[in-house]
């Protein structure tokens, strides 16, 4: 059944909510192929199968729909690590690097591409900078917890908040590598080295 | 004296010289401010005071000119990080963290930022692409040789070189974070907290 087909059969509002499900994809698609100079609302609509006023109902601006695009997927990603924190090793070593390793992927996959672009055009595009603040502070502070949470640690020992960070500035470093080559083999030593020093950093900790 | 005086008082190949030097000092600021879309060989030449001639002889495309800005930027970071060895303290703790604070610092500055404009715009730009790719090798190669040479650590020894390029791809990340808003105090608990463990990591190996 084709999408069209599909939406003739659902009630107004499960349409409604479809179509913007498929604008918030199309526009995280396009911004990681074309970057932001491309991801025009035009690009978005046409890749959607939607009209320019249809994707207009349900984002006024531009901004309003890339940084929505971005922080519906950041919301995603997060909540799928979430649920599988129970296939996690239970703890040691083995548990903290399957934590790196998954926080690494959120940071070097088609997503992160997609909101390196619109972070980087926010530099230099003031009604878009403001937005992106916001938004990465939403998102770096939900990205925090889940790597709390999932390394298991009191982030109010001495030193482990800044050691969660560190591992998430560092996952950021590797997606920005990871953004014009494939770095996935230097990315696995590393993975693997961060992730004992880091088991060995949070032991030390009391508590 | 003003630039325009002290260039008539030159002889050709030095008043080349300084008018290659403004070109390629006017391209790093005009990228670091306004990204790639807004860094036009023409601003350039307006920013740098010469004419689009005078630009093109030096360098026949935009993408010769950027490339070689920030070839010649990270030339002289690095140079100047080389140069200061000297004055770090001998060894140690207090070694280590000057010498993290040193490559933070350079990657948090409008030269990275000029840096990451070129890099984000390489993604979508295949002519681009390519030129970015082989100075990045470079670059980062050259990252790596100062940051073993400064924290005086042996990098065949096992695990050092994977350290190594864990701290500069948690130093990009920084620089990443900086880019929107002012991080420095978050950066300033991460290099310290970053210190402290990857002085402990490098003691532990042999040799």
């Amino acid at each position: 059944m084709s999408g069209a087909e599909l939406a003739h059969r659902l009630p107004q509002q499960d349409r409604s909510r479809a179509t913007r499900a498929r604008l918030l994809d199309a526009a995280v698609d396009c911004l990681a192929r074309l970057g932001w100079t491309g991801s025009t609302v035009a690009v978005v609509a046409e890749r959607a199968g939607v009209t320019r006023g249809a994707l207009q109902h349900h984002f006024p601006t531009r901004e309003d729909l890339f940084t929505a695009a971005i922080e519906h997927v950041a919301a995603e990603r997060m909540a799928f690590v979430r649920a599988r924190l129970d296939e996690l090793p239970e703890h040691g070593p083995a548990r903290t690097e399957a934590v790196v390793s998954m926080i690494v992927r959120m940071y070097t996959d088609q997503y992160f591409r997609a909101a390196l672009h619109l972070w980087v055009a926010a530099a230099t595009e003031e009604p878009l900078r403001e937005r992106v603040v916001a938004l990465e502070n939403r998102v770096g502070r939900e990205a925090h917890r889940v790597a709390v949470a999932s390394l298991g640690v009191d982030e109010y020992a001495a030193g482990v908040r800044e050691t969660v960070q560190a591992t998430l500035d560092m996952a950021r470093g590797l997606g920005l590598a990871n953004l014009l080559t494939d770095d996935s083999d230097r990315r696995t030593r590393i993975v693997a080295r961060w992730s004992a020093i880091l088991d060995a950093a949070l032991a030390e900790q009391p508590g």
